[in-house]
C-alpha cells in the first residue's frame, strides 16, 4: 500500500510519474487494426482500449476488478451558506451509502464495481478557508494517505467519487488557484444553491484566494489551505493510482478540481485518468479543458458521489469487450476494404 | 406477432400511434422527486427512467429483456462504387454475427441483450435506385414484416441495427426525400469511402431523387423506391414496436434514416425511440435534429450493426438501476434541501 511519509514525498512522487507501457499500446493498436470493422469505426471505444492496454500492460485489457472509492468530508465554509443542503447531510449520505440506498450503490452494482466508502473525520469540519487553512499538515497528509490506501495493484480501474456538503466552494477555489480567472469562472449551483447562495459562494472563493493565494506554493500546500479532507483524499488516490499504473475514472467537478493543484505542478498527472462526464456544474467544462480531458458522457448529471464515473465505467466495459472478443478479418473470412 | 397485410395497413398504423402511459410517467416522476439526491441531479438518467416508465407502463421500469435485432440486405447501387467495401462483405459479416465474432456480439453480451440476426435475401440485391425502384411492393412488404417479426410484447427495450454494404447511399436518399436539402447534406464517408467515392455517392443520391422524388407519396412508397430490405425492416420494426409499446434504441445514421420517411408522414413516430449516439457519419447530426432526437452518446462511432445502440443500452441499464434501487429521503433519514 502506498503511504506518503510527508509533503516532500508527495511532491517527489508527483514529479516522477510513470508512463504507460508503449509496447502494449502498440500491441493493442495492432489488434484493433485487424478486427472485423472499418478502421477507427468504434471511435472512442478504440481509444479507451488502447489507454487501458497501456496502463494495465495487457494487449487485451480487462474490466473485472473495478473499485468505486467514495470519500466524504465536512467543510467549515459550509457555515457561510454556500450550499442548498445542511452540513449534516454529509454524514446522513454516508450512512445511506453503507445501507445501499444511494445512487452510487445502484450504479456501482450496475457496472460491477465494488464500493469503498471512506468518511474522514466528519465530526471535525475543515477550517473555514475564508479565514484559515482548511487543514493542518498532519491532517492533510492523513487525508491524502486515506485516499492512497484505496489503491491496490491489480485493480483494473479505479472510480473516484466524493460527498461533502459545501465542497464545490473549496473546489472552485482550487481551480481558480491552479488555472486563474475570477471566482465566477469556477462557481456553479452545486446541489442547487439559489442566486444569493451563488453570490456568497463567489465571495467565499475570493476571500479564500486573498488569504491563501500567495502561499499556495505547491500541490500539497494548496490542498491543505484551500481543499478539504475528501478532496485531499481524491488527490492522494489519483497520485497513488498513477504510481501503481492503475487507470482512474474521474467523476465530476469536485473530482477534477482535486486534480487541479496536481496538474499545476505536473500537467502529466491526468495521463492515467479518464473524465467520466461533463457535469452540469458551470465550471466543469473549463476545468476539463484546463486538464486536457475530454469527457466520455454528457448527460447533465451533477450528483457527485462517483455517479458519473460508474455510468462511464459501462462504456469502458463495452469498449474492452469489443476489443477482447471480436474476430479478425482473417479469422472470420471477411474481406478488407477495397 | 404484428404483420402488415399491405401498404395501406402500414399507413393506417403509422397514422394511429399509441401514446405512452401518462399515469406511469407521473408515478415515476413522483418517485424521482423523493429519492436521495438533489432534484434533477441525475440529468438524462432521470429522463430515461420516465421515458421507459411511460412505454413499459411501470413505475419502476426494467431492463431485463433486451433484444438487439440486426437486419442485413444487399443493394444494387453498390455496383456504382459508393462503398469502401465489396458487396460480399454483407454476407461475410452476417456469418461473423452468427459465429459471434463481430463488435455487436461482444457489445450485446456486455449489455445483456440477446442477438437476433435477420438477413433478408442477400443473394437478391435491391434494384439500383438510380434507375429503378429498390423493391417491388411485395418485397418491400416482406422486408417490413421481417422487421415487425422481431417485436414481441414484453420486450423491455429493442435495440436496432443493420448491415448492408452501400446502404448509406439509400439512407442519404431517404433523408433528402424526407427533409429536403442537397445530397451533400446527407452523404458521408460511410465505412470509409474516399473522395471520389463520395462524389459518386452524391451523384447516386441526386439521380435517385430525380427518378423517384415525385412518386414518393408516402412512407411505404419511399421505402420501396429509395430504401433497401434491411432499411424497410428497420422501419417495420420501429412501427411494430410502437404498436406494442416497446421502447426502441436507434443506432446510427442508417437506423435513423429508416425512420425518416415515417417521420415525414407522422413526426410522432420517434416518441418511443431513444437515439443511441451521434455517429461520425456527416449527415447524422442534421438527421437527429430533423427527428427531434437528442443522442445519448457522442463517441465518434460509425460502425453500424447496432453497436452504438448496445453501448447506449448500458446507460439505460444504469438509469433504471438508480431509479429502481435508490432509497427515499424518508427511508434513509436524509435531510432535504434547506
Amino acid at each position: 500500500m502506498i503511504r506518503f511519509s510527508d509533503s516532500m514525498a508527495f511532491a517527489a512522487a508527483l514529479k516522477d510519474l510513470p508512463a504507460p507501457d508503449a509496447e502494449f499500446i502498440d500491441a493493442a493498436a495492432a489488434r484493433q487494426a485487424i478486427l472485423t470493422k472499418p478502421a477507427g469505426s468504434l471511435g472512442r471505444l478504440e481509444e479507451i482500449a488502447l489507454f487501458m492496454a497501456g496502463w494495465q500492460g495487457r494487449e487485451r485489457p480487462v474490466a473485472e476488478r473495478l473499485r468505486a472509492a467514495i470519500f466524504a468530508g465536512n467543510h467549515g465554509v459550509a457555515a457561510r451558506g454556500v450550499s442548498a443542503y445542511p452540513a449534516e447531510v454529509t454524514a446522513q449520505m454516508v450512512a445511506n451509502f453503507h445501507h445501499g440506498g444511494a445512487a452510487i450503490n445502484a450504479l456501482a452494482q450496475a457496472c460491477g464495481a465494488e464500493l469503498t466508502v471512506v468518511a474522514i473525520d466528519l465530526d471535525r469540519p475543515t477550517g473555514d478557508i475564508c479565514v484559515e487553512a482548511a487543514m493542518s499538515e498532519a491532517d492533510c497528509l492523513a487525508a491524502i494517505n486515506a485516499g492512497a490506501a484505496v489503491v491496490e495493484a491489480g485493480l483494473d480501474l479505479l472510480l473516484l467519487g466524493e460527498m461533502g456538503i459545501a465542497n464545490s466552494t473549496p473546489a472552485a477555489a482550487l481551480c481558480a488557484q491552479a488555472f486563474g480567472g475570477p471566482a465566477g469562472h469556477w462557481i456553479g449551483r452545486g446541489t442547487g444553491v439559489d442566486g444569493e447562495g451563488l453570490i456568497r459562494k463567489a465571495d467565499a472563493v475570493e476571500r479564500a484566494l486573498a488569504v491563501h493565494g500567495g502561499q499556495c506554493i505547491n500541490a500539497f500546500e494548496t490542498l491543505r489551505r484551500l481543499g478539504g479532507r475528501e478532496i485531499a483524499a481524491l488527490a492522494g488516490a489519483v497520485l497513488a493510482a498513477r504510481m501503481r499504473r492503475v487507470p482512474v475514472m474521474l467523476d465530476g467537478f469536485i473530482g477534477c478540481a482535486a486534480v487541479a493543484p496536481l496538474a499545476k505542478d505536473n500537467p502529466a498527472i491526468t495521463g492515467h485518468c479518464l473524465a467520466a462526464h461533463l457535469s452540469a456544474e458551470a465550471g466543469h467544462q473549463r476545468l476539463l479543458a484546463a486538464l486536457a480531458l475530454e469527457p466520455l458522457l454528457r448527460l447533465d448529471m451533477r450528483l457527485g458521489e462517483g455517479s458519473g464515473a460508474a455510468v462511464a465505467a459501462q462504456i469502458v466495459r463495452s469498449a474492452l469487450a469489443a476489443h477482447r472478443d471480436m474476430a479478425s478479418f482473417a479469422e472470420a473470412a471477411v474481406a478488407s476494404a477495397l
